[in-house]
């Protein structure tokens, strides 16, 4: 009898059904990379809202509640201006659901977490508008490389997150510069998508580098150095350290597309052995259009995890069915790990409840 | 058939000889913890010779070593001033043969590692004759203990080394904080023991503190505060997290008889689950008594890797038969793992060859 998971097959549904097939019941390793870039605090850029400097705070936080529970550098955990919870709560759930293992990896951080973290050499990311954006790149991939291809030899296969606010507008900053047509096509975590803001960032970032469209298409190193985040070489270099020898589910929305460019034009090998795993709230977002970066790009899989909040009793949790919030923090890549390992005995249902359970505790409602 | 192994069963043979049974075929992860102390550079106590500031590139050498193959920190590869090498060409040699994973953990370095390394928070260790030595004892350990809890859902059991000159020198300072009788009995890199030396120094290092032998018995987390170094609250930790659920061969030498009396401590139900994995040389040595002090704290079994460089075609390895390095990065516990691992394919004989070639390349010569 096949099994059945609440998963979406969202692109290239036959290597996307091979792949979740390749995760049944085997043991995953959760990577949590994290990295702040000055790009967050361009005002309406990122939900960070009226406080920019709070968006120095939110990966490190993010990184200590999948870790402890809780976070240590702030009180309470990161919500957006509405009030509405960070993704990590889900991200948080399904790990624990199915006690999947984590690292967090820094790709260059403002604030430190206060929790173990695998140190890559990086610094915090500038404002892309310098056309100057990330120091060190090519010296973080190698480390990233390094490590990815140790935490391969620990695992089934990886699941690598991310969280760096103003990730979108980094992303279309480098997707930009290495010829892929993203402009209106990358997310945001806000219900009003500000992709004019975006352009505009990434229209002046690309004049400072004295890039045109396209330009680096060949040179991801320095497409990242000049229009990209911290975050980027770190994951870039896990993917193609680890997916070397086993599958890797990139973890996340539209920011893996950029991911995805540079893995590709440095390795192209490894694009057999990866998927993106996202939630449903992003590919069905109409302000964004994943598929439609991805296919410009690779024939690599999507899935997403089907969740549904519905039903939930705590309007923080509706708000992601408006379109809010929608992905972050590896929350849709999680959660099909987490039904993957247990065969689908964790459903949509058995998350939401989970998710639930961990919004009370720590949002301090009931 | 019963599978014979080149390894010794030094101390509790029945418990020695059941823990490397559990070993036996299965995956480790090796984890490699560096950190440094002013105290090496007290004249005469460590290898480091007539260059005490070179105690500071020897641990993020050596872990540069085991995950690239090569030092970046420094040129060539560490060396005593009789030019014999670290002993983590034993340890390179034996996770290279059988492909075991390895992990960097930063107690505490005054100089950084080029490679991925988990930060666990802690900071340089100061001289144990100021009677204060290391800062953010507690959260070092905590934050080592969730990594350590991590760490084991990705193995089958941890095998953790460490890499710290004048390790010994705050052994000895934390045992007898602790009521450990360990004078003249702790270990040395060099042919002659530097015991009177090491001796003196805790002494200070006591009186600094106002703090007589066994005064510390029940407060761990002080002593190390006190007397230690910042590798101790780093493995211990990491002891402690992992061996709850996996078991753990500590990898070293009578410096792990000071990580065995803070971590029995902290938590003595995880003794049950911890051996030590040493060296011949280590166990055969007549100027200090592993066993001696071991006995005084829990009876743990001790394996030793029987290797023999008698044969050696290089005087810098037929060294170890006169007793100088002697064991260091967890060589011992890697040789052990690596024999554990293969069931025994791997011999002392190969591992010798392995080494050797890896002498050969990293020492330039023939």
């Amino acid at each position: 009898m096949k099994k059945t998971f609440d998963v979406i097959l969202a692109r290239n549904e036959p290597k996307a059904e091979a792949f979740l097939e390749e995760l049944d019941g085997k043991k995953p390793l959760f990577v949590c990379t994290i990295a702040t870039t000055e790009t967050a605090k361009i005002p309406g850029i990122s939900a960070a809202g009226k406080f920019p400097e709070f968006t120095d705070y939110t990966p490190p936080a993010d990184a200590e509640l999948l870790l402890l529970g809780k976070c240590k550098c702030i009180a309470g955990v990161p919500v957006t201006p509405d009030g509405i919870p960070t993704p990590a709560l889900i991200t948080l759930s399904a790990l624990k659901l199915a006690d999947i293992p984590v690292i967090v990896a820094c790709g260059g951080l403002k604030v430190k977490p206060q929790i173990p973290f695998l140190d890559l050499g990086g610094s915090p990311g500038r404002d892309i508008r310098t056309g100057n954006a990330v120091d060190n790149v090519e010296e973080v991939i190698q480390r990233a490389t390094l490590a990815g291809e140790h935490l391969a030899k620990m695992a089934d296969y990886l699941v690598i997150g991310e969280s760096i606010p103003g990730g979108t507008t980094t992303a279309l900053g480098v997707l930009s510069a290495m010829g892929v047509k993203a402009e209106g096509k990358v997310s945001s975590s806000m219900p009003e998508n500000p992709h004019s803001l975006k352009s505009e960032a990434v229209r002046v970032g690309l004049a400072s580098a004295s890039v045109g469209f396209g330009g680096l298409a060949k040179n991801p190193v320095k497409a990242i150095a000049c229009l990209g985040d911290p975050m980027m070489p770190a994951f870039a270099g896990l993917v193609i350290g680890a997916a070397a020898q086993v599958p890797v589910l990139m973890a996340g929305g539209t920011q893996m597309t950029a991911v995805l460019a540079v893995a590709k034009a440095l390795k192209p090998s490894i694009l057999c052995n990866v998927a993106i795993g996202t939630t449903r709230w992003v590919i069905s977002d109409c302000s964004s259009d994943i598929k439609g970066i991805v296919d410009q790009i690779a024939d690599v899989p999507i899935l997403a995890a089907d969740l549904d909040f519905a039903s939930s009793r705590f309007d923080g949790l509706k708000a992601y069915e408006k379109g809010i919030v929608k992905e972050g923090v590896g929350a849709g890549g999680a959660s099909i790990a987490a039904m993957a390992k247990t065969g689908g005995a964790i459903t949509r249902d058995i998350m939401l409840k989970e998710i639930e359970r961990n919004y009370e505790l720590l949002m301090g409602v009931r």
